[in-house]
């Protein structure tokens, strides 16, 4: 595929699968202004899809380091109030959102106090987004657009092209038939999400390297898949790709020690042998060779920051794990393994009113970190104690 | 001068000259993506310089060229709500703003239909920001930063090194205390104002190759140099360079014919060999080789689009002439050169509150385009009807 196939192509996947972009609908697309290439395509073929409004939110990394390096300490996690303005509009819109996510230097943050590159995050943004979408406002999708940073990052030179490769690969678009492909893998994961669902756990239990953590689950819980639907029926995919199940736990049940299986990109720092310890649900203990500051600062943003939003469940059928490759990006390690988040989890996927407001976490932030592979283990534990493999030896077994 | 070193002598000047940047404020810098490298550095030293919060907003010719060749017809002059909000709460803040300008592609827009180019502008943030600056709620500056697009235009192959060349010439950043040579230079170019003001010339008469033309001043209006100061007392340069003084003239008494001396850049679009016919005040005929059409729908704005809101006095002695070059650019050219506008007047300029409701011209556009250069000869009108040499030969005569 040369260079403007492939946009196209990726465009048009985006729009279709990951948005469902309707026409008439506004959309933001929200990206590096390394990713301007994409972004542009992407802006011509929501046109022409029927877009009323398009516009792009160019960010810029080496604006977010002078932020954290010279900024007065209460600027850093200030949200402008025409931010909120800006995103309250669009979610009264029912507007389409685009996240374009791959760093242009993964590890531009590194060098500065990891206390403030924690703390400088819009945290009410983060709060009126989680409102927008738990309300399920608007329809949004997030995907990667590699660049020159990212991929050296992940082969060790500035190979875009391999790393095109790999990304094309992850997202089928290697496929006749891309969107066919993706309807059918949806397909899939909504089955394998219905069946841990019907099983009714009460607690998973971790067991590999460095991890023996259990988390428990809510009664009234569900687990899905990464397709969903707004409030005015628009189905959607808000990661591509996307190779997980996954539930929001209760949040007051996590112990033990997991340890990360893959390096946590923080979006310009690199969190390396990550290491946390639970204690009637909250993290007692962050332990890392590179980052812990980083994710010491951001769980103390709120109450839920240091607790679990989210538990994942990957095997070893996952495309993005099939390449190989870590990627050093959440959209697709977290695809690669099973993952834990801490901070907020989904409203949406509890049932329960009572059950929400006592077990299911809040927080403005929502941060996850893979924990499994072929080394770790996944039990369900019922309601009796019994444990029943879920995971073994990288392979569901439902 | 090195790349890294231009940057910063440059964005030194524009936040000390230009914009006077005050600790504590808060800054946005507007520019395209392809001005990042300035912006960044412009943004790190604001920051130093004590700014409270920096943000760049970044604009994408080819996201407008989409708009303007896809969107809804209704769409193309919409301001989004959540713009006038930001701009309103920055002027509320007494914000700084600095503008970058050099297009990336001077003729992005040349085949698309003129009449929905010319619509395809914020009407309603372009009167907000006339009502920011004539509060002089805020600092602004605007500044240029060459591109490969933009060199190419100008010397025919993308020599940018020689356009940075060039605009370092114009903005003295070649002397040993550019701030220093800019406060000398502004003190002449504001007793320049002063003996202009002085004469209360009644009329100016320009006569040059296709040109005839008179436009009435009002009797209550200033000359000034582009040296301002805000509300809360502080004083900028709203434009580097600047070479000009101006005053806004009595919108019903423009009469005869101009002929553009330079060709005119509108941001995507080149207008060549513009003519312009005045009636009464009032355009009533628009020829042009090429972009008449976008002339012609930018002047269907509002009332006052066809109507001139200010006239600029430029010799021969201006380091933007100096160059030789034409810049395709109206910051360089206008400042090369006499130029007029159509559109918006500058409410600060007209003392009297009468005079200024019946004379003053109100418009969301304002477009300078250059009428002068040594074959065109500026003369002021008395009173009386005597006409006084003003510019001859390209020099003052004051």
């Amino acid at each position: 595929m040369n260079g403007e196939e492939r946009l196209q192509r990726y465009a048009e996947l985006a729009l279709r699968v990951g948005d469902n972009l309707q026409p008439g609908q506004d959309l933001l697309i929200a990206c590096l202004v390394e990713h301007a290439p994409l972004a542009r395509v992407l802006a011509r073929e929501a046109y022409r899809a029927g877009a009323r409004w398009v516009e792009v939110q160019y960010d810029d990394q080496q604006l977010r380091r002078a932020l954290i390096e010279f900024a007065p300490e209460d600027t850093l996690d200030w949200t402008p109030p025409w931010v909120l303005a800006h995103y309250d509009e669009l979610g009264r819109r029912h507007a389409a959102f685009l996240r374009i996510v791959g760093d242009a230097d993964p590890v531009i943050l590194a060098d500065l106090d990891g206390r403030r590159a924690g703390r400088a995050r819009m945290a009410e943004l983060s709060r009126l987004w989680a409102r927008i979408t738990d309300d399920k406002l608007v329809n949004w999708t997030v995907i990667g657009c590699p660049t020159p940073g990212w991929a050296n990052q992940v082969f060790g030179r500035p190979d875009v092209e391999g790393l095109w490769q790999a990304v094309e690969r992850t997202l089928r678009l290697d496929t006749p038939d891309p969107v066919a492909a993706w309807t059918a893998h949806l397909d899939r994961l909504e089955r394998t999400a219905a069946a841990l669902t019907e099983r009714r756990f009460d607690a998973l239990h971790y067991l590999g390297p460095g991890t023996d953590l259990r988390v428990g689950l809510l009664s009234s819980g569900r687990w899905a898949a990464a397709r969903e639907s707004t409030s005015q029926g628009v189905r959607y995919t808000p990661n591509l790709p996307t190779e997980e199940v996954f539930t929001s736990p209760d949040r007051r049940r996590s112990e033990g020690t997991v340890a990360a299986t893959r390096p946590l990109s923080l979006g310009g720092l690199v969190v390396r042998d990550l290491e946390l310890r639970f204690q009637d649900g909250r993290v007692a203990e962050v332990r890392a060779s590179t980052g812990a500051d980083a994710v010491r600062a951001q769980m103390g943003t709120d109450p839920g920051a240091g607790m679990l939003g989210e538990v994942a469940l990957v095997d070893g059928s996952s495309e993005v794990g099939r390449t190989g490759l870590v990627f050093w990006n959440s959209l697709f390690d977290e695809n690669a393994a099973c993952h834990i988040a801490y901070g907020r989890g989904f409203r949406y996927l509890v049932a329960d009113d009572r059950e929400a407001e006592d077990g299911l976490n809040f927080s403005a932030v929502h941060t996850d970190f893979m924990i499994g592979g072929p080394e770790v283990q996944v039990f369900g534990v019922e309601p009796g104690g019994a444990e029943v493999a879920v995971i073994r030896d990288d392979r569901f077994e439902l």
